[in-house]
């Protein structure tokens, strides 16, 4: 499969997920506990990635699986980091609102790409450089709020802690994404084995998260495996299958593409829902989502287009014409 | 004199026109004919030129001067574009506001990147073309109403007319300026005596354009001669010197440089007055703001950073290596 296939599919599927969640609401709030739908995505995922791996080992060769507990133990660490991330963020939103703390999200695309490179040492161009600057640009103008909306007055007149806690949020969740995609490339095992693994201490970490918040609440609901399912509809078992759907394409992308194309990916699938919210829920679309659109597209060109489609490079040499050649390449400055 | 450093010029003198017009302002309403002052700084660049005329013919050899009627009946045309221009503007102001109006000048940096092309022949890369497109997003959203400002439920709901008008106002904004680079590169006359002639036009289609306001008038305030200076400050001095500084430097780069230039030179220096004012005003800066600024600051150095600094190019090829050379560009997407 291509990989840009896997990533339309991922744009698609995430946009809905934003589209799902909204129609799963009643009346604007869950008649179920939202903190379930992850881990029974996690659940979903383990089960997709069980039966792939299984069939994959009814096959010859069989599968490559390391299983020496140094690899292993590596697994967890993405769900650590997220349940960090997940405090960080907690703490942020103390400080800033939820329209900055979306706003300082678009951060996370720039931390993906300096991570990206420092960590998986990964050489971008100055090109690609500025594109990831523009695509994190461009998603925050679309999130501009229009004249009228309410809150506004506090965008970007938080405390300066807020604005750390921000950045370190956008950090962390990048470093999640790049560590990933480190484990799942570090050696050519099974991608379903390496989800299985992944998605086991997921499970985990998800399940622990529910019983910590059935202590903070003092159990007055009941232990959350009582109330698991309480509330569920078609549309919140939609939202499940699809939330797990966009982690095994993620996965998918960590091995056989990247952190950059998973950023586009998501981005896209940012406007996309907001391009759809105008015709599902009546959402009035703004001067500044347009232009966010401009602007993100122009980054997508610039990141992925090859680059003698962008620039007039030299013409290709022939080897019949290079007997008096010294430099093919030349100054080809528009300046006149 | 280096091309960039006309253009620098040019942007802070364009940047300083705003300031110093605000400036010239008595509680927020000009004390003198504003229509005068075009007027002035078309006799301001017509003295200046000509003494630099004087200077040259002076010196041998003598400059070049083409003086046949087939030549000088082209220079009239740049002013009844502008005539032209300026009443299309006049009709597009009764369809939209000026804040909507503002925003549709931004199309003049497409169309000018449009007419360079089909008029002037003169071929953009992809990479430049989308750096066009971006430095007018991004002047776009740097325009973009912060919420709580007035006269936004207005912006983009004009009728059609009004954006016809508007685009058609882009068009010749645009015209005038290739056409004048046409005549200035027409032929390789001294510029001072392609000045002369341009702004004798000049000079007396604003001078028409005063009796003009007269006439509509009746003569009520009297002949425009004779209140001429009314209200004049050094202020208004320094705005008049400032405008007809910046139409020289226009001159200039249209016969060494091209409308590009004067278009990123022209662009910035919106930005700059607005990054000013934030200081001489207490004018309050948006995030949009910030967000055009980059997105500008990507579009400058894409149109003009040679392409070897923007992606990675093929390495240089020495005469030595090029034995069993067939080809040189090879594909260097990064998809993995």
């Amino acid at each position: 499969m291509q990989w840009y296939i896997v990533a339309l599919l991922l744009t698609v599927l995430t946009s809905s997920q934003g589209i799902l969640t909204t129609l799963s609401q009643s009346n604007g709030r869950y008649d179920y506990d939202y903190a379930t739908v992850p881990f029974l995505a996690e659940v979903f995922k383990l089960l997709v990635s069980s039966l792939f791996l299984w069939k994959e080992s009814q096959k010859s060769p069989s599968p490559k699986m390391t299983t020496d507990w140094r690899t292993v133990r590596l697994y967890p660490i993405p769900s650590i980091i997220y349940l960090i991330h997940n405090n960080v963020q907690f703490a942020t939103l103390t400080y800033v609102d939820t329209s900055t703390y979306q706003i300082m999200g678009n951060l996370k695309i720039v931390t993906t790409g300096i991570l990206f490179r420092l960590f998986l040492r990964r050489k971008l161009s100055n090109l690609q450089w500025m594109a990831i600057i523009l695509l994190a640009v461009g998603t925050t103008t679309s999130q501009v709020k229009g004249c009228g909306e309410a809150s506004c007055e506090s965008l970007l007149s938080a405390p300066i802690q807020g604005y750390m806690l921000g950045i370190l949020s956008a950090c962390l969740s990048a470093l999640a994404g790049i560590y990933t995609e480190f484990l799942m490339k570090k050696n050519n095992d099974s991608l379903y084995w390496q989800n299985v693994q992944l998605y086991t201490f997921g499970a985990i970490f998800n399940m622990a998260r529910l019983v910590a918040d059935d202590f903070r609440g003092g159990f007055e609901k009941g232990p959350w495996w009582q109330r698991l399912l309480n509330g569920y509809s078609i549309t919140t078992w939609m939202v499940v299958i699809n939330l797990g759907s966009t982690g095994l394409l993620v996965s998918w992308l960590m091995k056989y593409a990247d952190n950059i194309v998973k950023v586009y990916s998501t981005s896209m699938a940012m406007l996309l829902t907001t391009i759809l919210s105008v015709y599902l829920f009546n959402f009035k679309p703004t001067l500044q989502l347009f232009l966010g659109i401009i602007v993100c597209m122009m980054s997508l060109h610039m990141y992925f287009a090859p680059p003698q489609m962008l620039v007039d490079l030299p013409p290709v040499v022939k080897s019949e014409d290079l007997e008096c050649l010294v430099e093919v390449s030349s100054d080809r400055r528009t300046d006149s």
